[in-house]
């Protein structure tokens, strides 16, 4: 491979080249997390490009860390390529991921490639770091304290369905040429979202420190049950406060799709959840990007989400996976 | 999954069951290895057993990181599976990974279950510490040092021509029972190779600190030859000291496998090639099943096998991949 990774962190001792990865952690606790990304169950090559595909994995992947108010590092690569790909191709693949790890500060220590019968398999690992006392995890929070998301909601759920429909007109006619004006933004949620480093970075500087945390991969839905049933609590989230951009709202009504029913199960947005003491509710203002959509309850209570005309809707997590 | 994974060491801070899993290193340096096993291109389920194949993978992991070395701590599972898979299969797998990881000491610290089209997939990552001073990477032997070697060769790979031999015996009669009568030793070294935790340790209770060392995965070609370059050295290996069993030495005469051949280039043994200095000779015979087979040189020599009748021959790297 000709392709160089830069390393930009101090902590790491040993990159690409040797028998291992070697890291010398600037605090006391190590965070670790592995995805592994298959072609035609995980991403469709036929809408997407090779270089958003590599940055939404780094996305995917550091976004556990982020999860448990970790700063990521490092990021290990392995990677399986039939003849179906030439180089050009995992270069594309590499700058993709390249770019997400520049982004968020995160060096590449290690890149193993190999041969796969025919499908893309990409496996990455991204390795963090905490400070014991700032390590969050989904276990924690307590009763009528306000549950956090960053970002907005159902813009890559709607991102999705778009591509999706333009794949079957493709399919039925070729010289189709797909018409997304005005939708960049639904795309871009889709294909090349974020690492909310941000956000882990802004709790620190407003000294917040969130009581339960989690990744929301699967939609608002699955990761409220994920922090609920770890602390053994229930909730209320307001339909009226999910965090929604009106181009995905008006997308989705456009294809007949109810916008809280994408919010809460959607999936794909790679923002944080995390619920913070009443006490740091005016801190909390001072972090870009950050809606309180609900508050924990007891237990017994159980988790719902109050429609804007007040009625109590049991949630129950229908995204893509439970953990 | 109904699974359930003990913990063994105190650096497991958080294990399977949140964002991310939580280490705290109790040595300095951390180290990371990932690998990726695809089915019918890193393994043959005709015959291999699901439960061989768990601890197989797991050993090849962790070889990585003994290869620097380091003590494997913690491991991470992601398997993605197909509906040729049911639950007993995955717990077989499983059942595998939890025995390797019993042998060497090693937390599972998370499992992730995906779908995959067909083909069984398997991403495990190992994670170990290592005391920076203790440290040792390719890089670092120097001229008249000694190659050292654990457990012998060639015998991976014999089993392997056995099993590939049986196999091809089956397709034309399903009802052929295989006969491998007095073969266990060699079909265990292919199916159940053990990771050689012992060499590392022994190494510390010796206080030999090795100048250079890697995992020998494909053969005894590869590894040295990335040593020499690593540490821009050349070397001389002694055909007769190669150590081999007798078994797979008949086996392979059997079979008309140059045996010398077998062991510069058969792979699949999982044993560790390290160089010491000459004033640690006399200490190093306090470890059990390591061999002296030859030593360094200075670049301009090149690398070279002093055959049984004080030939030269050049050698070349022919194992199954260069990292």
């Amino acid at each position: 491979m000709a392709k160089c990774f830069p390393i930009e962190n101090s902590s790491t001792v040993i990159g690409i080249g040797d028998d291992a990865a070697v890291i010398a952690p600037s605090q006391e606790n190590v965070v670790t997390s592995t995805k592994v990304f298959m072609e035609n169950v995980h991403f469709d090559l036929t809408y997407v490009p090779l270089c958003h595909l590599g940055y939404k994995m780094v996305t995917v992947v550091i976004s556990d860390l982020l999860g448990m108010n970790a700063i990521p590092t490092q990021l290990t690569i392995n990677i399986g390529v039939s003849n179906r790909f030439d180089l050009k191709a995992v270069n594309e693949l590499l700058d993709g991921i390249e770019a997400c790890c520049e982004t968020a500060h995160v060096d590449v220590v290690g890149l193993d490639l190999s041969t796969s019968r025919r499908d893309l398999i990409v496996s990455l690992t991204a390795v963090g770091e905490c400070e014991p006392a700032r390590l969050v995890s989904r276990k924690g929070t307590a009763e009528n304290e306000l549950i956090c998301v960053s970002g907005d909601f159902a813009a890559a759920y709607a991102g999705l369905l778009l591509l999706e429909r333009e794949k079957k007109v493709f399919e039925v006619n070729p010289n189709m040429q797909p018409d997304f004006t005005g939708k960049d933004y639904l795309l871009r949620r889709q294909l090349k979202p974020e690492p909310r480093l941000d956000i882990v970075e802004a709790l620190r500087r407003e000294d917040i420190l969130p009581t339960a945390m989690t990744n929301v991969c699967d939609g608002i839905a699955a990761a409220i049950m994920l922090i609920c049933q770890a602390s053994d609590k229930g909730c209320a989230i307001f339909e009226e406060k999910l965090p929604m951009t009106e181009l995905a709202f008006t997308t989705l009504k456009d294809l007949d799709i109810v916008h809280t029913v994408a919010a809460l199960n959607g999936g794909d947005d790679y923002e944080l959840m995390f619920t913070i003491k009443q006490s740091d509710f005016e801190k909390i203002k001072n972090v870009d990007n950050v809606s309180i959509i609900g508050y924990i309850k007891e237990k017994e209570a159980g988790c719902h989400l109050i429609t804007g005309d007040n009625c109590q809707v049991e949630i129950h997590a229908q995204g893509f996976a439970q953990k």
